[in-house]
C-alpha cells in the first residue's frame, strides 16, 4: 500500500538506537538502525545489494557495516567503501538507500521519502518527554497486529476511553458530552471539556481525589503518525495551570501493510519525585495498550485482511469527525505526494526529449 | 465458494449455546451465539457495523449486545438500541443482520439464506438424540481443517470403515458385499444388508458377542449437511427390532473454505443404562474421529489446497455412489439458488425500469 | 516454477530408504519412497488417485502399497493390483506415477524428467563417499527453507568460507587470491590454488598443523544439484598426493519452490582409522550448515519472497563467476527441455492433423 513518505516517523526511542544493530521495518522497508562511534544515529537499508542478505546479520566495524555473508563493507551513508574480493574494485552500483535521521525529544526521527525535504523542524512538538525540571514521562515501545490506520483511529476518537478504558480513564457518560474538532494547516485537534465531573479511577488512585474536578481531554493529531492526548483535571472554576496535566504522546509508524510500531509516553506535571506515581502511570498505560486497545485492534485487522476500513462502509457517528479528518489528511497528502513524483517523472522525459 | 445458503446448519449442542457469547464462523460469517433471558436462542453477525470489532468481545446486558469498542447497543434482532455518542441518535445503517435459528433434537440450527424460506419443519428427524426413555445418546463436537465435502464423502461412503475402522467397527471385507444407493426427493441413502457376518470387535467389547450376526450398515444424508448412519446387528434371521441398533447423526457445517464443524452423536437402542457400555461409545466415537478420520481428511485438505476434488478427475469406484449423488444434489441446490437471486434481481431492475 | 527435470536428483541416503515407508516432496511432487523385500529402491506418487490420500499413511505390504483410506493397493510401477470393494474390478486410470531410480556412492537418486532418458551412468562420480579403502566420509541430511538456487550460490561461491566460515575453514585473505573459472560440457569448475598460506583452524584442529602450507580450494559442479568442493593442503612445494585432501559432496534437490534437500558428505583422504578427527569433521560440517550457512540463506529467502534474485539486478562482483555460470546452465537446460516438450507437442498434433 502507499504510504505519506515526506514526514518524520519516529524510528525508536533514543536508547533503542545503540551500537548493537537493530533491524527495523518501516513503511515495508528493511532498514538498519545504528549509532556511529561519536553517537550520531545512522539508518541505512537493511540489505546488501550483493545477495540481499540483512546487513543486521552483519559486523558494525567502527563506523561501517560489513556483511556476514561476503564482507562487503558500508559507511554510513551506504557507500560501499570495501570489497575484499579480487583487486577489490568496487561497483559504481555497491550502495544502499541511506535515510535522513533527526534525534529530538529523547526518539530518533527518520525520514522515508525525498532526503532534500527532510527538515528537521518538522518534527512536532513533543517537549512533554524530555523536559525533567517541568514534567515526569514514563515511555514503551509496542508492535501491534494490525495497519496504522486503525491505531490511529483509536487514538483519534477518544471516546473509545469511556468503554475500552471505563475502569481508569474515563466515565462512559463523557461519550455524551459535546466536543470541539479544529483542523488547522494539517493538524486536527480534538477538545473536550467537562465541568464538575466524577473523579475518573486514575485520579483517584494516583491523587485520592474523590467527588467532583473540571476536566479536559484533547488529541492534538499531525497525520500521519505523530499524536498526543492531553488529560487533565483542575478544581472546579480554577484555571488549567492550578490543576493536573497528563501529556501523552501516541507515535505510530507503519511497519508492514498489516503491523505498526507503537511508541508510547506518558508524561505529567505534577508529584514529578513520586516514584510510586511514576510506577503507576507506567504500568497502567502499558496495561491499557496491551490488554484493552492490542485485542480490539487486532481483532479489526483479522476481519478486515488487508481491506480497506472505509471501502466497506462503516456505519458513521459523531465521535469519528477526528479520525475521518485524520483520514482525509492522509489521503490528500499521499495523492499529492504521487502528483508531485508523476511531475518529476514528466519534466524528467521532456528534458530528455529536448536534448 | 459458493455454499447452499437455504437451509438449516447445526450451529451448536443445546448446552453450547448459553448466556455467555459464543462467536463461531458459518459459511465464512462470523456469526455470534447467545441465548435470551428467557432462553430463546439468538444469532446475529458478530460485527460492529461501526468499526468492525467483534461483538462477541463485548458485552451481554440482559437481552442486548455491547459492543466494547464503542458502546453501541443491538438487540436480539441486530438493530442498534443505543448509541451512547453526542445526541444518541442512531444512523440507519446500524444494524447488523440476524439469523433464525429452532431447536430441535438437542441442537440450535441456523438458517443461513432467507429468513422467509426458514421453515423449521424442515430439519430432518434425528429423534434418537433427545428421547432418553428409549435411546441413550452421547454426542460431541470436532473441528476439522478441511473443506466440508471431504468430510461428506468420508461419512457418505461407509466402506472406509473396513479399512480406517478396521479395528473396532467393520471387516475389510464388507467392502465386498453388494449395496444399495437409493435418491429420493433430495434425500440419498446407501444400505448395505450382510447375513450371518462374524461379530466386528465393537459388538465383542460392548456385548461380548462372538460368532456370527446379520448386520446392517446404512446411510441416510440430506445434503449439504445431515447425515446419520444406522449400524446394527441381529441374531442370523431374526427381525432388525429383536438386535441391537445404533444411530449415528453426522452433522457438519461449512466454517470456512477450508474448515467444518462436525457435531457428531451416537444413540443405541439396548442397554440404557449401563454407563459402561455408555462410556466406550463415547470414547470410541472421540477416538475414532479424532485419530482414524481427522489424519485422513486433513491430509487430503492440504494436498488439494483449495482445488476443487472433481477438478482433478479422481478414479472412481463403485463405493463413490452416495458421495457421489449427494456432491451433484449440493451442486444443484447451488445453481438454483443462485438462479432464484438472479430471476429476483432482474426484477426488481424492471421494477425500477417501469417506474 | 519450471525446473529442469531430466537430470538426477539425490532422494535420500541409502539408509534413510528402507521397509519404513518415507514420504518426500521433489519438484513440488509429493514422492514415496521405499525397499522392495529384496532391497530395490522403489519411488512412487505419494497420492492415492482416488481420494488424494497420502499413499505413505497407508501399510506397506511384500512389495505394494495400500491406501489407508480404502485399500486399493499400488505395486512398485505404481499400478493399482488390489480393489477391494464391490466386484474388484481395477479401472484403467487407477495408477500413480512411478519415478526411476539409481542407487549409486551410497545415495538412492530420482529421475523426475522423462523416464526413456534415465540412464544411471549420468551420476556424477562422488566415488569418495563409497571407499572406505580411501576415504573416510560422513554425511547427513538437512532441509533449508530457502530455494535451491540461493543454496547453488552459496556453494559455488566458495569465498563466502573466508567470511561466513572463517574462524574454521579459511582465512578472510583467501578472497584476495586469484581463481579460475572453468566451464566444459555442463559442468563448472572453480578452481584457487594458494602457496604458502598460513594455516586455517581446521586443520590445526585435526593434524595440529601451524605455519605455512600450500592450499587448494576446488569447487566441482553439474547444475542443478550436484556439487563437490575440494580442500586440501600439501608441505609447500610438494604435490598434493603427498598432502591431506578432503572431499565434500555438495548435492541439493529442489522440494518445493521454497526449500531445498541438502544431503551433504565430507570424506577425507588421512588418518582413515582416527574416529576423533572423524567426529570432529562430522560436528563441524554439521555445525557450520545449521548455524553459519542456514540463518543467511533462510534470510534471502525470506527478502527475496519468491522473487528471483537475479531479477532485482544484484550488484556482481568477480567471486559471482561460479554461480552466474551455474544459473546459466540451468536456465538453458530449462528451455531445451520446454522447447522439446512444445516439439513433441506439435508432432502429435500434426499427426493427429494427418490422420
Amino acid at each position: 500500500m502507499e504510504f505519506v513518505r515526506n514526514t518524520w516517523y519516529a524510528a525508536g526511542w533514543s536508547e533503542e538506537i545503540s551500537r548493537t544493530m537493530l533491524p527495523r521495518t518501516f513503511l515495508n522497508e528493511p532498514v538498519l538502525l545504528y549509532r556511529k562511534e561519536d553517537g550520531t544515529p545512522v539508518a541505512i537499508a537493511d540489505l546488501c545489494p550483493h545477495r540481499f542478505v540483512p546487513l543486521s546479520l552483519g559486523k558494525l566495524v567502527g563506523d561501517t557495516v560489513e556483511c556476514l555473508y561476503h564482507g562487503l563493507a558500508f559507511d554510513c551513508t551506504g557507500k560501499c567503501v570495501d570489497n575484499p574480493h579480487g583487486n577489490g574494485l568496487i561497483p559504481k552500483a555497491a550502495r544502499v538507500r541511506s535515510y535522513p535521521l533527526t534525534e529530538q525529544y529523547g526518539l530518533v526521527w527518520i525520514w522515508m521519502g525525498d532526503p532534500v525535504l527532510a527538515d528537521p523542524a518538522l518534527v512536532p512538538d513533543f517537549v512533554w518527554l524530555n523536559t525533567p525540571e517541568k514534567y515526569r514521562a514514563v515511555h514503551g515501545t509496542i508492535n501491534l497486529k494490525a495497519n496504522y490506520l486503525l491505531v490511529m483511529d483509536n487514538l483519534t476518537d477518544l471516546s473509545h476511553a469511556g468503554f475500552v478504558h471505563v475502569t481508569t480513564l474515563e466515565p462512559r457518560e463523557l461519550a455524551k458530552a459535546s466536543y470541539e474538532v479544529i483542523e488547522e494547516e494539517g493538524r486536527v485537534w480534538t477538545k473536550q471539556f467537562v465541568p464538575s465531573m466524577p473523579v475518573p479511577p486514575l485520579m483517584n488512585i494516583v491523587k485520592g481525589f474523590t467527588g467532583v474536578l473540571d476536566h479536559w481531554l484533547e488529541m492534538r493529531c499531525d497525520p500521519p503518525g505523530c499524536m498526543i492526548t492531553y488529560y487533565g483535571f483542575t478544581t472546579p472554576g480554577r484555571p488549567r495551570e492550578e490543576g493536573w496535566g497528563t501529556y501523552n504522546p501516541n507515535i505510530i509508524t507503519p511497519e508492514t501493510d498489516n503491523t505498526t510500531h507503537y511508541f508510547w509516553g506518558s508524561a505529567r506535571d505534577f508529584d514529578l519525585d513520586d516514584e510510586e506515581i511514576t510506577q503507576k502511570f507506567e504500568v497502567g498505560a502499558a496495561y491499557a495498550f496491551e490488554h484493552e486497545d492490542r485485542p480490539i485492534i487486532e481483532a479489526q485487522q483479522k476481519i478486515l485482511q488487508g481491506r480497506e476500513l472505509m471501502d466497506l462502509k462503516p456505519v458513521l457517528l459523531q465521535n469519528d469527525q477526528g479520525s475521518g479528518r485524520a483520514r482525509r489528511i492522509i489521503t490528500r497528502k499521499i495523492k499529492e505526494e504521487r502528483a508531485a513524483a508523476e511531475a518529476i517523472h514528466d519534466l524528467a522525459e521532456q528534458a530528455v526529449a529536448a536534448e
